[in-house]
């Protein structure tokens, strides 16, 4: 909300019918709802080894990650996790599975991984220093960037032999 | 981002490193990120019949739907689908498995759907005209709220019978 003729100025209140403060406009009434924010990444895998990056950025420079990233509006869970393995692993998938979903109410996020198979040779995109397959046993378990990754593999190994293990997604239908 | 001595003004620019359009502060930089949100609902059971609530409040007021909402801050999913649960239906649940994850884009939703067990006897909410438990037979289809609603009651239905289906959710020592 934009007012360019005078300041802007948020208090926070409880809106009517709530129980819990928003920051509220003192002069529109605008509510500024702040939710959770979703996380959508993938474990892809090839010949039973899996897809590592290397991050380039912060946080976590040098360390090891699954292609995860923040969902963006118009997409579905399935297409950020698609375009996140694009964008830091030049990486094609079709995606198999919803393997895990983790909440992490601290950072304030929802973190959506789903197994993948990998349809192609993956290279390091812009984010990443570079990418690399890794059999079970080659996985760089101490520089793992973040605490979901070894959850997501670990989900990813126990249950490689349920290939009917998945919670439903959308009907195709739904647009 | 408030600044007291100016007018707000945001324009449309893709900030340095990224691919697309955000509101960035002509002011101060900070870059307006907008996500989809979160809606974390359940399909609360007791002794084989569903917990419905027609909704007091718009949108759809008068209609059926299971208990749901916008997951809030400092909660994990399965968190918000009691915290739901209890505010619409006056509902305490065992929550059992994750059941369905549906991604909405064109309204920029995930929605979230738990499979639970009705734990004690529900009453209506401050947000819901009355609830009741519904044989399958009984369930009023063709006044269900939302298209999630049919979409989760069918996915329960259809693993009544896979009590071990669900994808993992975060370990409990997460916070």
């Amino acid at each position: 909300m934009t007012h360019p003729q005078r300041p802007v100025s948020f208090s926070a209140r409880i809106p009517p019918g709530e129980d819990r403060e928003r920051r509220i406009c003192d002069a529109c009434g605008f509510i500024d709802y702040v939710n959770p924010r979703i996380v959508t990444g993938v474990v892809a895998h090839a010949d039973g080894r899996i897809l590592l990056c290397r991050r380039a950025i912060e946080p976590r420079r040098g360390f090891w990650t699954l292609p995860a990233g923040f969902m963006e509006l118009g997409e579905s869970a399935e297409d950020g996790a698609r375009r996140e393995a694009r964008e830091e692993a030049c990486a094609e998938l079709e995606i198999e599975a919803l393997l895990g979903l983790y909440s992490v109410p601290r950072i304030g996020q929802v973190q959506i991984f789903f197994r993948a198979r990998l349809l192609n040779a993956p290279a390091a995109g812009p984010e990443s220093l570079e990418v690399g397959l890794f059999a079970w046993e080659e996985i760089p378990w101490s520089e793992l960037a973040f605490p979901s990754v070894p959850w997501a593999l670990s989900h990813h190994r126990a249950t490689l032999s349920q290939p009917g293990l998945s919670a439903f997604s959308s009907p195709q239908t739904v647009a």
